[in-house]
């Protein structure tokens, strides 16, 4: 069964982005080995803004070879669109509602892995539907003091098992875990 | 000279206590040794209600040997109150101001490390003076949706060097981290 991967660079002290959206501080380097992790998936949820926003970027000429391929592989992905627009777009599937059978159903499909893209409102629903099957959640050396918190408030407290950690060279540390409830129901 | 070593758990979301103060999701094991913490500090730096709430505590009889053991060996530090209030305690030193020049006078005093116990005002004060020299944030495997953040809203980010990682049996991982300045200002 495919699984629903949340991805996000969070600092020391629990934000994802500054108090003015800064995401200056996020660190992409080569030992973390991205590429594998785009490689692992073959489908994006999105919300309806980030979509909007990242759905269809095209890095400009100047971006480095590296990124250019990062974005050509995001973009060869399946993507869904959680939004209550009534909406349809040429290569992504809109869903305004009835998310857990319909993601259910897509996790059921033959392949790889799915990655949830964000943003902040899309993870909450997630997370309060118990859909979310692994957090990796990257650490980063910086205390912003103020900004976007990585989760908006939940319905209640989420227990997560660790099941792995990654240290990078420059200070990042990537934390995965599995949602307690889900790694018993699988048991 | 001593160093000034915050020591705190956080959710993975960035907060040290819940929405109502809950702190029950800290997980103190064996394997963290924080007897060999308390042994490499001669000193604790507490904020007015802190000392209040901790600074005398005595554990009850059912408390374990462990327990109590642990709470003999803080109560045999000096201890050092940081409070607006004129006070005086009998095993306490009040400082109300020129806190920059008095804790730069306990640093350069021979012995042991310094425990920077909290609370949040004390810990902001502390960041926002460049007076901690050594982060050790404990993340726990849950997420608390809402609460009171790691740290209350600093004057600026503060960029950190991750110094060491340890990876608990409980899935709590400790980042130790120094300060980018000091890092820079001592070598």
């Amino acid at each position: 069964m495919k699984k629903v991967i949340l991805n996000l660079a969070v600092s020391l002290d629990g934000f994802i982005e500054g108090p003015n959206g800064e995401v200056d501080w996020c660190i992409m380097e080569e030992d973390m080995h991205f590429d594998a992790f785009i490689e692992s998936i073959d489908t994006i949820f999105y919300g309806r803004v980030s979509y909007d926003a990242w759905g269809n970027f095209q890095p400009d000429e100047n971006t480095s070879p590296a990124e250019k391929a990062m974005w050509q592989g995001i973009h060869a992905k399946h993507k869904f669109v959680f939004s209550k627009q009534d909406r349809t777009a040429e290569k992504a599937t809109f869903i305004a509602d009835d998310i857990v059978s319909k993601v259910t159903a897509i996790k059921q499909e033959n392949g790889k892995d799915i990655w949830l893209y964000g943003g902040a409102g899309l993870i909450k629903t997630f997370i309060n539907l118990g859909l979310i099957d692994i957090y990796k959640i990257s650490v980063h050396p910086v205390a912003l003091g103020s900004g976007k918190p990585l989760f908006e408030a939940l319905k209640g407290r989420v227990g997560l098992i660790l099941t792995g950690t990654r240290v990078f060279k420059s200070g990042v540390v990537e934390l995965t875990y599995e949602p307690e409830k889900q790694l018993i129901a699988n048991s």
